[in-house]
């Protein structure tokens, strides 16, 4: 090839789908049973991930989740959000094809990230986030799932 | 029939497709900029919607959008949201196949409403919104989509 593939570039960067809504929230069984109650949803799975610090269910509506996240301490990102906020929406999550793409493109931006490189999120996913500084005041999740 | 088919009156309460997220915004041709830049996706349409208060871009992702709102006056909801809180994540959409029955089950469970009865927002669809006090945090809009 005499140029680089750009279109394909490009696509390795845009986003896919809207992979989850995060919620966080006071009391995982709680939560759960309200929108169980409410809306007749039920989670597909429940996980502990110490690396997040949260213990969260994924709910599936259609082609996304809604993911609720409670914190396993006070000092945990989500058990400050708690802290300073009260429960609600604490980010949103797209996924990418390819995450490294991804950050490589924004780093090119000057975007403010949070994670520079990837690291391990529930799922088996590499996550990436975005700083809610960088655009919109949004706390942006960037997922990479596993190929099956 | 001797007894109701609640199998389909389940089915008409349950959250179908996570429709959009609302992040409300200063700027939109700024915010529509800034998702074009970072994240290679486009707005499929743009509309003024007075009923609301805002000027909405909806940008497609996967089966879903996300949904820019800039208010038209600071006296809006979307225009009191951004005083208090700045630009952020405002609310969550799903789509249920009928909106009346969501709101008389949502009745009959204690749900807080903003909405007691439809009312009409962009794309022509019928939407009634739940309280954020209501459950997690979370203002929640129902939306139900008009027949093709």
């Amino acid at each position: 090839m005499t140029a680089p593939d750009t279109r394909n570039s490009l696509g390795r960067v845009k986003l896919l789908n809207l992979d989850h809504v995060a919620i966080a929230v006071e009391n995982l069984d709680h939560a759960i049973e309200g929108y169980r109650n409410r809306y007749r949803v039920e989670p597909l799975y429940r996980e502990r991930v110490d690396e997040q610090g949260v213990e969260e269910a994924m709910i599936p509506v259609g082609g996304s989740f809604v993911q609720l996240l409670e914190p396993l301490g006070d000092e945990t990102a989500v058990g400050r959000f708690l802290s300073k906020h009260g429960e609600g929406i604490h980010h949103v999550a797209y996924t990418v094809s390819s995450i490294e793409a991804a950050l490589e493109h924004l780093k090119t931006e000057g975007a403010r990230l949070i994670d520079e490189v990837p690291r391990l999120g529930g799922r088996g996913a590499k996550i990436a986030f975005v700083h809610p500084g960088d655009l919109a005041g949004t706390l942006v999740e960037l997922v990479e799932l596993p190929d099956d």
